[in-house]
């Protein structure tokens, strides 16, 4: 319905590298990607010097740039997949596009690039409408609109701060299902974008999304680091924790969550078979994980994003899990970092 | 995931006729609709004699034969839209598939003919996953699967027993809606079926649904009828009013509702301008339904479907409303009529 501007100054799309040649990689995503500003940070546990092709504005951290701002005791937290929350720390903009390495652009089902910037912008900055569904998706996409039915007064809908894409060829499945059946690849592109409704939490993956830093920064954290994770997705569930989090923080204060579109095309990974005896620690977690936050009430003097998440730390650590009780400990040490370093005027 | 059969004698096709002539309606569905039984139930306003090309197993009912079943004091109920309803209590099958007159087959994205039939008995008879969200959408469709981080134990999920379609071309918007942006055409078909999460109600459509009929039969409700109701479906609230019923339900006990394709070519109705001066009422009762049934909580003790229809009456007669009350009235009815036609050896 609306018509979405999208103004370059407000964009930092971040990508964390786990290899140092980003050569390919960064020559995929040209089209879209050269007109916006790029933070680069580099795996901590990565020793060789980055390749970065010429023409792209950027700006690339390393392992001393990650000392020089976190807290010792806590820069082991920023390997692997992790180390891109550093760069959601230092950047400056409202907007947050974030993307692995391993993915290169999708087609849509006309056989056209997907430009995953812009589709991640429309989703931020059209309303979301997470108190009723509806059921021809995004309202507010170009030839979509409210179905009968659908209150006048919830119409408006609220801020969207959290965008989910989604991935064609290898799909983000975990190690189990993945080595069950690795024959599967997702084909079936789905042009649609929906409100995650109020009060159900959703599996976010890291792959590929988008966020309003300003909105919503301090509870996009890294808290939940397993101790075999490895350098594949299915090893990790950082991004699922994360997901968790956000997901309660935004239903406590009226926010919205977008998943759908853009997809992004995932290319092919090692065997799932070497990750089953990493990665069952994240499964076994998810059962109790799961109940615990559709259950977790905020309390009303939570009325911002930073007091959400410390509340919500304070009641994880009240468990009897360790990891879980390091997460919380993460969670509050990420509030003040972010407080921090947002009130320095450079890095 | 999994291979489903269809047996033809578990559905029945109900068909409320608004028009007497259904030779192009039925020709248009025939290599869908021709090994099934339909139950063509004509509006009881409508005076002239039903058309029915050859070739089909059918059911006809007449005003006259509502009137063998329906008490006198509710058969003006059973006029326009509601007709259908009676079909859905006097078939003997576990599935219903329910369309409006004004429909035709859809192209899907290939440009084959959309067999809602098959479609809707799919979704039917694979779980619905009400308890958390899947961003790979149904799970349960071929070539797609849990993604990484949904709790293993929440994969059995639970039984489908709504299955609400879509609409391509006229999309099933209000009068509003639809006398502001009389060009608006819904033309994206979106290739996805998904789940309405637990506590999320949606505005359930009756242009093209299917539903176990065993399971929630008594849920399937006609009781608000609007004082100017027309004809056309933007005047029109009782599968709004439906949904709402049917949704609460299903959350209470642990069934799943889930949306999207199969579509179905809506085509095109009069000016919805003439339809405005009708239907604001029910444009402003849903700004009062809608918290009134996602606050809703019913008791333990409501552990049938028929029992969930009841204790909700006792709650809608509690408010100040006049219309309320008479859909209150209806729905306590609905379910007395259920059992008694349900305990009889033939109709």
């Amino acid at each position: 319905m609306s018509q979405v501007t999208i103004d370059k100054n407000e964009v930092d799309i971040v990508i964390a590298a786990f290899n140092s040649d980003l050569t390919s990689f960064l020559e995929s995503w040209r089209p879209v990607f050269s007109r916006f500003h790029l933070i680069i940070v580099q795996d901590p546990e990565l020793k060789d010097e980055l390749k970065i092709p010429k023409g792209f504005d950027f700006d690339a951290y390393i392992k001393s740039d990650i000392e020089k701002v976190i807290p010792p005791s806590n820069t082991s937290m920023f390997s692997g997949y992790v180390c891109r929350y550093f760069g959601y720390l230092v950047s400056k903009k409202k907007y947050i596009i974030s993307i692995d390495d391993d993915c290169t652009p999708a087609k849509d089902s006309n056989g056209d690039l997907v430009d995953i910037v812009t589709q991640h912008i429309i989703n931020l900055k059209t309303p979301a409408t997470p108190f009723f569904f509806n059921t021809l998706y995004d309202p507010y996409r170009k030839g979509s609109d409210f179905v009968r039915g659908y209150p006048f007064s919830l119409r408006t809908g609220v801020p969207c701060v959290l965008s989910c894409g989604l991935w064609l060829n290898l799909a983000d499945l975990d190690a189990p299902t993945q080595s069950l059946k690795p024959e599967l690849r997702n084909d079936r592109y789905v042009d649609a974008v929906l409100t995650v409704p109020k009060g159900s939490l959703m599996p976010m993956s890291g792959v590929n999304i988008a966020f309003d830093r300003e909105a919503v920064g301090p509870a996009i954290v890294p808290a939940l680091k397993l101790a075999k994770e490895g350098k594949v997705r299915w090893e990790t569930m950082e991004d699922v924790w994360c997901g968790l989090v956000v997901k309660v923080v935004c239903d406590h204060l009226k926010l919205g969550v977008k998943t759908g579109v853009p997809y992004v095309w995932r290319n092919e990974r090692g065997s799932a078979i070497d990750s089953l005896k990493k990665e069952w620690q994240g499964v076994k977690l998810m059962e109790e994980l799961v109940p615990f936050f559709q259950t977790l009430k905020l309390s009303e003097d939570a009325v911002t994003v930073e007091a959400c998440v410390v509340e919500m730390a304070a009641a994880i650590k009240k468990g009897s899990h360790p990891e879980l009780a390091n997460a919380a400990g993460n969670m509050v040490e990420w509030v003040k970092i972010w407080k921090e370093v947002g009130s320095r005027v450079t890095v």
